[in-house]
């Protein structure tokens, strides 16, 4: 998909009229009194969070925004592996696809040692690992991003639009009523001029997704500490001409004594960003940074990357970043055993360098973590302790993340290793650092720690390549009711329910011996089955916990009628069949498209088979034997209170 | 993606509640006086004309309908792989697979030799053969494609949108005058009782997408001819539960003696057409259409398919039809050498059963074969004679089409063959004509035969599996610029653009030796290179005539710097070079995706390379040698006008 070729346009670009893109701001309706969630933020983080919790048609959700619109350019643009399968639960990650760069490979560049003031190539490499997730890595103008959440805000059933232009002015947290969080809002589009329009919201639960300078953050007495701002960056958007030859590659330029610079191509065919380190400018072109200009950073640019010039015709935005890496001192206000009434994520939590594409990645995970654990508080299916797990688990991760920036951005901008130079970093090592640090910065190696929704691993043999606190790892399977190929993964939609997964041993299914067979008649009628405790009478069977089954028979022998009941529930207001639950190894030939077994890529017993326990945010709370109905009980006792 | 469970609902599915799925109808505005094109009829062949046509900015169209809204239910849902392939051209083929079912298996069911009153299945067989199209075969609501070609039509350059209520009254033509064809047409929603508002519009050209009933075929004074109505079947959209194993999957039923029964699982998960014969309804069932009843329609249904019944919630849609197989008396009002103004496309020219889905797909492949025919001669690139091409290129098939119709309807309405009913149609025999016929109904097989714009294949040996006369069939390449693993058909989007595919040979690219630099010379420089001619000085390089470049190497080895500039041309108002037109065989390997080699897959001769050149309804226009610049010339000088 080609766009932005006559200059950059805000919005969608399937419009061919750039004035049709972009539609008008939405009407300013007054805040309600009382909502469930206040979020106070329309960037990734809010906006996913109001996503996930439109899913719920019961959960009143206010989010609040200073701006007077939604974003239309600039920001972030990285969209790791994983925060793409975290679109494909929302349905969102084909159109994303579609408009996006995908990065398939990277270039590095570093100083030619005959000529040292110009620079070679070193290398490319693929950027993303073999099944290191079925979804690409895309780079995509931030607000695109935002627009998909808008539309899966409005479509789903909390019908949750923005309300813009609200500032937040104070929080106060009386822990024991009803509506513990009351929060004082100005309205910036005011009705008279001399006075000042005051909105008071009262909230179950705030969420602070207000960036880096988080008000949410600075009204429950917390703050940023951390490394001071210690590394200047200019980054732009351009259309332009240039002799580089991988200008449409992620390119590492590492320079001889210019500085350093990144290369990110941009969805369109023709934009491109780049990241120019600052640092390195001369003495006479070091300027305020209100007054750099962009042609102070296209001429550092067109200084780094000689014998190549760049040719700019167009900037479509631009900017510059002084950054250090800073943790939030507490990701909400819990203390002395209170719950939290208020919680932070994403830049009010970590602030760190955009180059490593983390931040918008992290701040939708952050939220992805939390959004599911407040509908489930809300809707009555769990108590407030699973709400510590937040913390716990985005915390740690946090602290991680600022860790890794800090030793990427050294050696992005330390000085290359060279004659003169020898303390510099070699770019091969940089290249290596790039490499090793693949599965982290596709968002794949996260793990959460063992607690209340993730085991102890005591059965991970069972599934080695599902592995326990990670998310659960796709891999291609063929469905039994209508013989479609198909992600595994996909099943994990953004609807908050936990997923089971029987895969079967290696008996004939759903014989005597089929421990998939056994299992569904415990989860029909056993007094201890979570499927009976945990489900509302009048909610679908699988609302709150899906159960699947994986056979490794061809798909075509397995026959409908002989599944168990538990694989075929009665649904909505018919009680009609679902007749998507149950797969088989895509036994397929290779000519086919098939042949890929999902037992073998995830390491899962073929003889015992095992069952995986799959929370709503997709990671793996606990592998277990087919046959271990108490360990299975017992899990969801933890998180779950009765129905 | 599920949805219809809690009931049928038109409209977008993503949108959680049912009512923010229909949108109000637009503004009724006063029809223009004059435009290029008039279109009558919204349904998939005029809203297809309509997205064709809004791609150029230039050309001014009204397209109108008797509805006084868009469709919202039932009709066609078969979307052929080839469909979907032109879906793909307008950007809207994701959307489409997304919320589709995709047809993978089909299941045949034949009377129990033991007790013939009782179905049992045959046999299951893939629908779709390995590599046939890169495409899935679908099943979707006509209404969600009609929505999809209403968002291009309104996001195109042209901005159409369809003027409904509008009832087509009569049409005169004066082949001499500036705008030929004037229309009278009476605006429904009438302003006053008292009168009629009748509009007056004069076009260039009309198009009669009206169906079988086609005023526009009436006016010019031609008829269906051929079998009169024959056969009488119930079509119905249910939601239901029932004991029937293969309700997923597309299920072909012939009893004994109560019918036979075709099952197409729908979009969602729960919905379910049937298709039921009716002229095996006993004797006192035998009503007359108007007095046709679901009821009866579902009595038969559990009749043909025992032991197995339905239980049907809701019926979403319904219908009853007798249709013979008929073809018009001509595809245009063309006469003695005087050139086409009128034009009759879809169930206007040919009507036939349903059962095979040819319907719609024949649709809108008449209106893909006359759409970018028409814009070339209204945008003067090309002469009025290339659009006889369109009655002589879509005649035969529509003919051909009736004839498979009339086969397969006979097929499938026979009884089964079977000891007491030695004359019928051996189930084994039917299933072997299904799988014969699987290229023909994924609208593969059309092979257009030799014109000014399809040549006599002289060259066929040099691409054996890029047959002239033949869509382009589609394989996986990698793109050298962004090293992107992609499908080379998908640069052929509807654009109206023609594409020349140059395959290398096996010399080293770009060397005195590569054919590929040798073509790019003559087409940059020579005085007969068909770039040069016909591309308007003020166009991009690639929007008449769209150059691409295919090597054998590595990706990684084929260096940006080295291609010539015809294949990195300089487009836009800044001029911006194009680096999407250079591809490289997949050389990955198979862990990584890749694997999959084009020039043995397409039968590409690996020496000597060759051109293919594409029309841009992508079908294969001509195979010539890598050198033949005279052939290319030759064929754009029948085809196109000095610019």
């Amino acid at each position: 998909m080609q766009f932005h070729i006559d200059g950059f346009h805000p919005g969608d670009p399937r419009f061919s009229d750039p004035q049709d893109r972009v539609v008008p701001p939405p009407v300013k309706r007054p805040l309600p009194e009382q909502v469930d969630v206040l979020i106070v933020g329309c960037g990734p983080a809010g906006l996913n969070l109001a996503a996930q919790l439109s899913k719920f048609a019961d959960i009143k959700v206010a989010i609040v925004d200073l701006k007077d619109d939604r974003l239309l350019v600039g920001q972030a643009d990285g969209i790791a592996c994983r925060t793409v399968e975290m679109f494909q639960a929302y349905g969102l990650a084909d159109q994303i696809i579609q408009e996006a760069y995908q990065v398939n490979e990277a270039a590095f560049w570093k100083p030619d040692s005959e000529k040292p003031n110009q620079i070679v190539r070193s290398s490319k490499v693929q950027d993303v690992a073999d099944d290191l997730s079925e979804m690409p890595h895309l780079i995509i103008n931030q607000a695109r991003v935002h627009d998909q959440f808008l539309d899966v805000m409005r479509q789903g059933p909390g019908k949750i639009e923005p309300y813009y232009q609200r500032k937040l002015l104070s929080l106060e947290v009386n822990p024991v009523a009803d509506y513990p969080v009351t929060a004082k809002i100005d309205r910036l589009v005011n009705f008279s001029q001399y006075s000042q329009v005051i909105e008071t919201v009262q909230a179950k639960y705030v969420v602070g997704c207000d960036g880096a300078r988080s008000s949410v953050r600075n009204a429950i007495g917390k703050e940023l500490v951390g490394d001071a701002l210690n590394q200047a960056w200019g980054v732009m958007d351009v259309l332009l001409n240039t002799d580089f030859p991988d200008i449409r590659l992620k390119s590492l330029i590492h320079s001889n004594n210019e500085g350093n610079m990144l290369i990110i191509p941009r969805e369109g065919g023709y934009m491109v960003r780049l990241y120019i380190e600052l640092d390195k400018l001369k003495e006479n072109e070091r300027v305020a940074r209100d007054q750099m200009t962009p042609e102070v950073l296209i001429a550092a640019a067109n200084r780094i990357m000689q014998p190549y010039t760049l040719d700019v015709k167009e900037v479509a935005w631009w900017s510059v970043y002084e950054i250090g890496q800073r943790i939030t001192t507490a990701f909400d206000d819990s203390e002395d055993g209170r719950p939290a009434r208020v919680f932070l994520v994403g830049d009010a939590c970590h602030t760190h360098s955009p180059k490593a594409g983390q931040g918008l990645n992290t701040s939708v995970m952050d939220t992805w973590n939390l959004g599911w654990k407040l509908a489930h508080v809300l809707t009555g299916r769990a108590g407030e302790d699973i709400l510590q797990t937040y913390s716990d688990e985005r915390r740690e991760y946090g602290q991680a993340l600022i860790d890794f920036d800090r030793e990427f951005s050294r050696m992005f901008s330390a000085k290359p290793k060279t004659a003169e130079n020898p303390d510099g970093v070699d770019p091969a090592e940089f290249q290596r650092y790039f490499q090793l640090f693949g599965e982290y910065t596709a968002g794949v190696s996260i793990q959460y720690r063992p607690s209340i929704m993730v085991s102890d691993g005591k059965h991970q043999e069972l599934a080695t390549g599902l592995t326990v606190g990670k998310r659960f790892h796709s891999a291609p399977v063929v469905r039994q009711g209508d013989a479609k190929p198909m992600q595994l993964g996909h099943c994990h939609t953004a609807d908050g329910a936990y997923r089971v997964y029987a895969f079967a041993g290696n008996a004939e299914p759903m014989s005597n011996q089929c421990g998939v067979e056994a299992l569904c008649e415990f989860l029909a009628n056993d007094a201890s089955s979570p499927l009976k405790k945990y489900t509302p009478a009048d909610a679908d069977p699988d609302s709150v916990i899906d159960i699947r089954a994986v056979f490794q028979q061809h798909h075509q022998s397995v026959e409908t009628n002989t599944l168990h009941p538990v694989l075929r529930p009665e649904k909505g207001k018919y009680g009609l069949r679902d007749y998507e639950k149950v797969f088989c190894v895509d036994n397929r030939p290779e000519s086919s498209g098939g042949g890929m077994n999902i037992y073998d890529m995830r390491g899962i017993n073929k003889e015992s088979g095992c069952l995986v326990v799959v929370r709503p945010d997709q990671y793996v709370a606990d592998v277990l034997p087919l046959d271990d109905y108490e360990g299975l009980a017992s899990f969801f006792d933890k998180v779950l209170i009765d129905a």
